[in-house]
């Protein structure tokens, strides 16, 4: 043994399990005054929020909800969801937030397979939550109905309402942290686009890193007010409920995205942040004069889910916004991954300089390591920007597996990575940039397509709004690229101009064979439903 | 077993041991060109500091350096001293930073007792290292000279020089992570004012989310550049070896702290950001007009170690420098404390203002709890900012113990708080404010007078450039305040002024009733040594 490892172990004075939870507390001791939590009308302090969720945890304790229970959240981006991501933790519990947009029997399948004790639901949500009710097989459920003063009423469904259980709870709730860092904190259930979606463990410590992780990586000042436009169901708002807490920033609510919304929300409550998918920036590149409201500062926009077409970027950074490129997976809580900016590139042309923010980048500070493996070999591909692999990620801030699934889980840990499912290519400077998801990859006369070419290809067309491009099968080149394209309104844009449009600025054999006009079938989160595409497209 | 404690395990893919070493691979990965480090004519960028941190960690390894060695550092802040930060742990090993202030029989105690293998020392301690050397009783020690191309010269001790030693080594070398995050990393031997110094050892976990910390508390931005004028062996730079390359910003070396230095970096490297003890920020103040250059923007310092005089903390406001008071100490890794920020406090008049920052403050937002508890009872002191108590730390950034002394360790953690022997006040607002090191208050009458109480009034003086307080034993009063003070040039101050201008500006009984002229001797981190005034004192 050596000197380092005698007389000098772990006690309550210099070891603590690594939770979030410890963020609120710090909060309300260090800001009690401080805005938390802007909500309409609303406004309250982080004392106040934490003594919410102090009773929102002393409640669901003193109706039996502890360690190893589920907590199921159909909520939009309201206080109640915030507040649930510390209440239902200090239990013990774990926070399962649904997607909202979902269908009752997808709901319905969720709360059986994570075993839902409770259910906290919007009224918003009623029609699709009692038919739910009625399909699951949890029958002893408490279902908590939160009428949000902001929402459009509708019937309530369960036996209490949010105000009146968080009245059962009391304020100074004495919780206990996790046991251990490794608990259970939230579960999210995949969108699965083929098959049941898959629930998602995170836990106490990838909470605690990546919530500290964005203030790092976007260089977050306490005086962020912080805007909710991403869905907080959606991989737990990529756990900016925890990091807004750890810089005791303010949390700005939105019950509905829009435009007009956003850009009056910014006016009026002076959000420096927000975070959303590309859908959210194409809202405000195309909102109308009547919806916008002059910036006065640049506004923080930190973008994912889809990689955002270079002219989507330049669009959004000539109109004040200045975007921060992230990219993720539920499997990783969310962002894990960053276009970090060189000085330099900044001098580059705008369309160079887009091209630059639209590669997804370099792991996250605490994100352990970032590779693009051939997923045969699980060896790196060359860093060349051509060579395809499978986008694989390892550390920290990685799931601990799929809930009751330990296939699922096994395939996605194969050789100590978690394969993505997503391919691209490594650049010289150890950037990767997506190319597609596996299964979207177009192999025409034996030449790989990357559908997000094409696709940054047509949002260079000033007509064109929204693009999305799948393969249609063919007799002689096995597949051909399919573009579906939504245009501006008063747009006479016909399908040969798209295609010579493509022609003219890439590989002509990567240039759409076929264009349909119409809006994009999206999920929940805002991605386009490729697979309706590809269903289509097989029709034609 | 719950649904969430089957099939979710740790794993190859899931989970790594936290460690600051992760930074500085990141960095050279994803900012290879940025400049990493500033010394003199030296400027490299973070994959050559990376590849030298490497070459150094090879180089050990090979000469038979490994986990359970140590590596004594005796190292001014050169490159030397932040790539042995990364270099030395990364063979597994602990890296020690001495005190390049120290005597040689100290110097040579603490070789013995941290077991030293190796001394990294710089030529210019060659003198008193070399007895050092014939003290101690490690006699097969590597001695390794830096003959830094920025110093003075002088003798060369070992068998190598450092450069020779790097270029041993090599570049790509594949260095492990700690196997346990709770693995130390360095050793720090506390000053002890009495009795042999004490080793304080720090882990990989704690060392990350301190570094990690600094950026969150501080708000760095990735452009930082900070200026070494805090010496990195005091507490391992506060952790800052490590934060500058979480956040990827610039290292400026700085051999030299004076004010005429500080003014050069900070106008010839655009210095934004560092760190120092009031003795540096009291250089600043009175500074000669020689010594100054313009500030073209807003410099950050941060500062520690004694509690800076609300005086010194608005002139330094006044003069272009933002002040951030932290508060800490060897056994917390440095700062754990911070006077956070309120807003509405900014709309004061400076004297207010200022004496709003001379408090210590809250707990980092990774320090578990902070406390002001009486040491008697371990019940909190009420929080009204006059009930004296022992300050008192919790969590992960709390040392692991000091190294072969089980019965400090078990005193320092008794009843799971590390006591860090100074006494403070807790205010209505949870802020902590410091009284006193538990030894040095004067209890005159029956009554507590804090020494800093009084220094806070004699910096009130414009004369008075700097003062110190100790407790003169007295016959009738037990103990009564004896003032040391060092005056501007040419004052003309007596000690009956100095004596009317206290009773003028607090409690008559709290006011010195002896003022000693003349310069403050200063430990080598810049703290007055009190105990040499208190011998003084008592014997007047």
């Amino acid at each position: 043994m050596s000197i380092f490892e005698t007389g000098l172990d772990k006690n309550d004075a210099n070891f603590a399990a690594l939770t979030p939870l410890s963020f609120l507390k710090r909060a309300a001791l260090v800001h009690p005054e401080k805005t938390a939590m802007i909500h309409g009308r609303i406004a309250r302090g982080w004392a106040e929020e934490y003594a919410r969720c102090r009773r929102l945890a002393s409640a669901l304790s003193r109706r039996g909800i502890g360690k190893g229970d589920t907590v199921a959240c159909m909520l939009p981006n309201i206080p109640a969801m915030m507040e649930a991501h510390f209440g239902v933790p200090m239990t013990g519990a774990v926070m399962n937030a649904l997607n909202t947009r979902l269908d009752a029997a997808t709901i319905a399948f969720i709360l059986d397979h994570g075993e839902a004790q409770v259910v906290i639901t919007d009224t918003e949500f009623a029609p699709v939550m009692r038919e739910a009710l009625s399909l699951t097989e949890r029958k002893d459920l408490l279902v908590v109905d939160v009428d949000d003063p902001e929402g459009p009423g509708g019937a309530r469904l369960g036996s209490i309402e949010y105000e009146g259980l968080l009245a059962e709870g009391d304020p100074d709730f004495d919780w206990a942290p996790p046991a251990d860092e490794w608990d259970a904190i939230t579960l999210n259930y995949t969108s699965g686009t083929t098959g049941n979606p898959k629930g998602v463990v995170y836990h106490h410590r990838g909470a605690y890193l990546l919530a500290l992780d964005n203030i790092v990586v976007w260089s977050l000042p306490g005086q962020v007010r912080y805007l909710w436009t991403l869905p907080m169901f959606h991989c737990n708002g990529w756990c900016f409920p925890w990091t807004i807490a750890a810089i005791t920033g303010t949390h700005v609510c939105l019950r509905n995205v829009s435009a007009a919304h956003i850009y009056a929300a910014i006016a009026d409550h002076g959000v420096t942040h927000f975070c959303g998918a590309p859908v959210v920036l194409g809202m405000l590149i195309n909102a109308t004069d009547d919806e916008r409201r002059p910036l006065e500062r640049t506004v923080e926009v930190m973008t994912a889910a889809a990689p955002p077409p270079p002219a989507v970027l330049q669009r959004m950074e000539e109109q004040g916004f200045h975007i921060t490129h992230v990219y993720g997976l539920t499997e990783v809580y969310g962002p894990a991954v960053v276009c970090a900016w060189h000085e330099d590139w900044s001098a580059l042309d705008p369309e160079a300089r887009a091209a630059k923010k639209a590669r997804q980048g370099v792991g996250y500070t605490t994100l352990e390591d970032l590779a693009v493996l051939d997923p045969e070999t699980m060896t790196p591909v060359p860093k060349d920007g051509e060579t395809l692999g499978e986008v694989m990620f390892r550390g920290n801030i990685v799931m601990r597996g799929y809930l009751k699934n330990p296939t699922a889980t096994q395939e996605a840990f194969a050789g100590g990575w978690f394969h993505s499912g997503d391919l691209g290519v490594w650049h010289a400077d150890s950037y990767v940039e997506l190319k597609d998801r596996s299964k979207d990859i177009i192999i025409s006369g034996g030449e790989n397509i990357s559908t997000i070419e094409v696709e940054n290809a047509l949002y260079q067309h000033p007509d064109i709004v929204e693009a999305a491009v799948v393969a249609r099968p063919d007799e002689k080149w096995g597949e051909t690229p399919c573009a579906f394209v939504l245009t501006r309104d008063g747009s006479d844009l016909t399908e040969a101009a798209v295609i010579d449009f493509c022609r003219a600025n890439m590989a002509r054999f990567k240039a759409p064979k076929t264009v349909i006009f119409g809006p994009l079938p999206k999920t929940s989160t805002g991605k386009v439903q490729k697979f309706k595409l590809r269903d289509q497209a097989q029709a034609l």
